[in-house]
Order: C-alpha cells, then structure tokens, then sequence
C-alpha cells in the first residue's frame, strides 16, 4: 500500500487511508468494536460468516470517509460511529450478494465467504448485515440520514441488476457504464460523506459538497479498480488478475477497446465476452489489444479527471487535517497499486 | 379457496381472506397500484423479475393485515397503503431470496423466478426491493413504524439462517423449530398488524394486541404450512409437495415423528434427513410414519392452539368488521386446504 506524495511525485510509505487511519484512529476503534458487536447474534452462523469477511480486513475506506466527513464538520462521533457501522455493514452485504452473483471463490485473499459457507448462507448474512445496518440508521434516528442511506441501497441495487443485464453485451455505452459503477460503488461513498454533514451543525450545502465529493471519488476509484484487474497482479490484488474479463463484465477499457477495435478484434470481443468463450491465453491478448488502443491508460485518464471533480469539490469544505486527507485521497485513490 | 364456517362448520365459498378483500377492496386497490408504481426501474429487468412474482398473486395475506388493523382503530388509510406495500415488498424480496436458498423450481404454480431469470437476478432484485421498502417506510417517516419493521427484517433474516443451519440435523428441538418459524414467517405477520395501529390515533396497547395477534397467527400458518407440504395436493399448492422433505427442512411432524421413532424409523431419517440419501418411495414412507405417530394430526393441534392464542389477544380490540375476519382468519389459517 504504497501512495505517490503530491507534491515530491516520491513513493512515501503513508497512504492518504493510512494517515486518516492515524488521525482518526480512537473513532476505527470504536467503530471496529460496534461491528464486532453488532454483528453477533444467538445464531452462530452469522457472526462466523460475517466475521469471515470482516476479518479478513479490507481497507475500511467507507467508514473512514464517514468519520472524516463527520470530524470535518466537528459533528458528533458516536452518532458517526453507528452510521460508519451501517456503511460498513450495507458495504458488507453487497460484497456478500456479489460473490454470490459473480461466483467468486477469491476475496481479499482469501477463499471467499460462498467458497467456504456456501451461497445460501451467504445470501442470508447479507441479508441479515443489511437489516442490522436499518436497525443503527434507526437507532440514529434522522429521517434525512435515513432517506439518503435507504436511497443509495436501493440505487446500489439497480445499479448491481443493470451490470448483470449488460453482462456481455457489446453494445454496452460509456453512460450505461458509469450508471453501473455510479449505482454500485459511488451511490455509497456518496452517501458515506454525506451523512457526516447531516449529522453535524452546519449548513446544507456542506452536506451537498460532501456528497459530490464521494460520488466523483467513488466513480474514480470504480474506474481505477476496472483498471487494475487488468493491470495489477495476483498478490496486490487478493484475488484472481482478470476476474472481470473472466466474468464478461463490460468496464470501461473494455468499451473504449471496442470502438477503436477492427474486425479482427471484435471478432475476440465477440467470443470471448458475447459468447463467452475463453481459453488461457485470452486475458493477455485482452489486455495486448486494451493496451494497442491506449485504453487502460485512458481508463486511468478518466478516473483522474473524476478525482479532480471530487478534489474541487471539496476545496469548498472548511481547510483542516481531515480535508487534507481526503483531498489526497482522491489521487491515491487513482494512482494505487491495489 | 374454500373455507369452514366457524359457526355452522359447513363449508362456505368466501373464505375470511376473501371477505376482508371485500371489505378493503379500494384499499387493496390502492396498494396493488403503489406495489406495480414502486417497483419500476429504469433497469427493465427490475420489474420483469418483480412482476413475474408479485403477478403470480399469492394470497397478500400481509398488506391485507396491515390494512384490517388500520381500518380496525380508523387509521390513515394513506400511510397505510404505503406501509402495506412495504410488506408485501420485504415479503416478496424474502421469497427471492429463499427460492434462491432452497433452488426451488416452482412457486405459485409456475416457474419460480430464479429458473427463470436466474439465481443472480432474483438475489439482486430481492435486494432492490427491499431497500425499496425502506424507502417507504422512510417517506411514511414514523421512527418507530421504522423500528418495528427494520427489527423484524432483522428477525426474519436470522431465522432464515438458523434454519438453514440446522438443516438436516436430527437433534432439532421444538423450541429451536419454533424459533425459526417466528423468524421466517411469523414476525413479518406481526409487525404487519403492529404498524396498524401505530398509524392509528390510538394507545400503546392497541400495537401490543395487534402485534401479539400477528405473532401467533404466523406461528399458525407456518406450522399449518409445514403440515400441508406433506399432506396437500401438488394443484393446491402451486409446488411440488414434500419439498420441505427433499430439503432436510426440521419441521413439527418430523420433529415430533423423531421422538417417537423406533431404531428402523430412526434408520431412515438418518438417511433421508441427515444424509440427505432419497429414493422416489422415501416421501410416501416419510408421511407413513408420521401418521401411525400421529404428528401431522399434532402438528394442526398446535396450529390450532397459536390460533386460539391470537384469537384470545384480538378479543380485547374494538369489536368491528374487520375484527370479526381477523378472528376467522385465525381459524382459516389452519383449517385451509392450501
């Protein structure tokens, strides 16, 4: 986890996340217990599966970005910590779903929840992570909080439904796709940011910067990532190079492949994508013809300018440690190796 | 559909459902109309899957107790179209969800929606309508309407699991037996009936009565439930019968069977349970046993019982229509063929 200081261009050990992590860290704390705790129910498979995942680590981004956008505004921290708990948990549950649907049996290296608990209980923990998360928002108790988190799971949803409609399809248009990742991912920092002002006493449009700042950073970051499984390797990533090529899913180096593609090209676009037909030697040629049209490249271009509409944003906030953080955040989230 | 008369015990043609469809029936207008509105989606898959289920009927036995309890204390009939069709959408998502878990092929007499659309559909649309329910809840904007419902997603979430992990496990309690059945099915019924009177100009004991009302109907039908998947007609079903059978599912009958088992029976559940090894005769044996023990007779006295027990709790509400088809609904529950 290796981050490019913005200034120098030099590799500095401290990632943006790490350094929230620092600035922020007696609030992951609590926020780590409250999952632990609520996680747990007299149903020992529940605790067992989740706790699996969360175990397992990830990079916490969401709730980090709910802590900062809350301590941003000087708002309340335990309000903060139960609604970083929710994010987690609806961010949690969908990890589960996707699994399910995608049929992965790699997760933050390690064998994923389906491979080891079987689909059926992974459905259920999902399903029973996002109750739980319901259940915080309503302990909360804010309505406006509430709408914005209800409305993002519904989004995150759709968003997930049009992925699998368009799986494969070559006709996929750029704006079908960045529905897909603005449903999927950026519906959730968005929210994630959001409810930090809200929760905090300032003014309305706070809440409006912090939103758009996590929408354009989760598209960014959505973006980046659809890179990355083309471009990173095995070990970085914690689960299989190629999943998505594997899984036919049309992001966005892939469409931007397609229209330059000749004949010769669409013809394998066809194949190994609308037919799903694919041999071992098709990620790299894949990746050889994304390469030839410069697409990944763009890819990474267009998460950049994404991450500058959520840097822009932000420059409205109020200056403080925790801005600086998620203003670099927003470079990192483009230039990071995983 | 025919139904007992609880007076004469003749048969009658309108079964209390049905009456309380009369009774209610711009109101259930109302609600089919908000059901088909709200789960539209610019993603046309959303309410193909949707509408594939919810057009294959089922009885909307929930959102018609929703409605019967607001109009039984004069409620806002408004806010109870919304909530109705909140239920019958977590209703609708868990069912997704289950015939996902289960891999049934048949629900309501047709193909059920994941042979159809597939099980990753019918995960993600489960989900979409879910949050979509949240979504009303959150526009109807009572907290603790929210509460009570967002627990009982919780319940029901975790009674899920519980079954699925005791799935095929001989040693299966009654008491555990009756824990899954009031997370499945019985809860959802009785925070159904609770927000009724939570919408209602009413006391606090309204919502109790009403909720105690819900919880041991639920017991009911679901026990009733289990008894019919072995003794009903694959017609009058919609399924398959037996298929709790062919799933390991711990069921009363089984249960009660189980106890009073010789080594021979104990032999052949251990087979077909908990080895889950079945031949075409084993369904046919299966029922044998539980006749000559008589359980699926005991199963309905305990159906019966819970039914008492709700009738005993709705005695105390205002008397009205609509308390007089609550109350037969209680015996129609068991007594239905269906």
């Amino acid at each position: 986890m290796t981050a490019l200081n913005r200034k120098t261009g030099e590799k500095t050990s401290q990632s943006p996340l790490d350094r929230l992590q620092s600035l922020l860290e007696s609030d992951m704390q609590a926020v780590n217990a409250m999952i632990v705790d609520r996680m747990d129910s007299p149903v020992p498979m529940i605790p067992q599966l989740a706790g699996y995942l969360i175990a397992a680590g990830g990079k916490r981004i969401r709730p980090l970005m709910t802590l900062a956008c809350t301590a941003m505004y000087d708002g309340d921290r335990v309000r903060a910590h139960r609604l970083a708990t929710a994010v987690e948990f609806i961010h949690t549950a969908t990890l589960l779903h996707d699994d399910v649907v995608d049929d992965s049996d790699e997760r933050r290296g390690q064998k994923s929840a389906n491979e080891v608990f079987g689909n059926e209980a992974s459905v259920l923990v999902g399903d029973f992570l996002f109750s739980r998360a319901f259940q915080l928002m309503v302990e909360d108790g804010n309505l406006h909080v509430l709408k914005v988190l209800s409305d993002a799971a519904a989004i995150i949803a759709q968003g997930e439904v049009l992925q699998l409609s368009i799986q494969g399809n070559l006709d996929t248009t750029m704006d079908q796709y960045l529905d897909v990742i603005k449903g999927k991912t950026a519906a959730l920092f968005a929210a994630a940011c959001e409810v930090g002002p809200l929760i905090s006493h300032t003014d309305a449009n706070a809440a409006k910067i912090a939103c758009e700042y996590g929408m354009n950073l989760g598209i960014a970051f959505q973006i980046a990532d659809d890179v990355l499984d083309y471009t990173s390797t095995s070990a970085k990533l914690g689960k299989e190079v190629g999943d998505d090529f594997r899984e036919g899913k049309m992001t966005a180096p892939v469409i931007m492949a397609l229209e330059k593609s000749n004949a010769d090209e669409r013809e394998f676009w066809k194949r190994t994508f609308a037919d799903r037909e694919q041999t071992d030697s098709d990620l790299v040629r894949a990746t050889a013809i994304m390469n030839r049209h410069g697409t990944l490249q763009k890819g990474l271009e267009m998460a950049r300018s994404y991450a500058q509409k959520a840097r822009e944003a932000l420059a409205e906030a109020p200056d403080s440690p925790f801005r600086a953080c998620l203003d670099d955040l927003a470079l990192y989230t483009v230039e990071r190796e995983s």
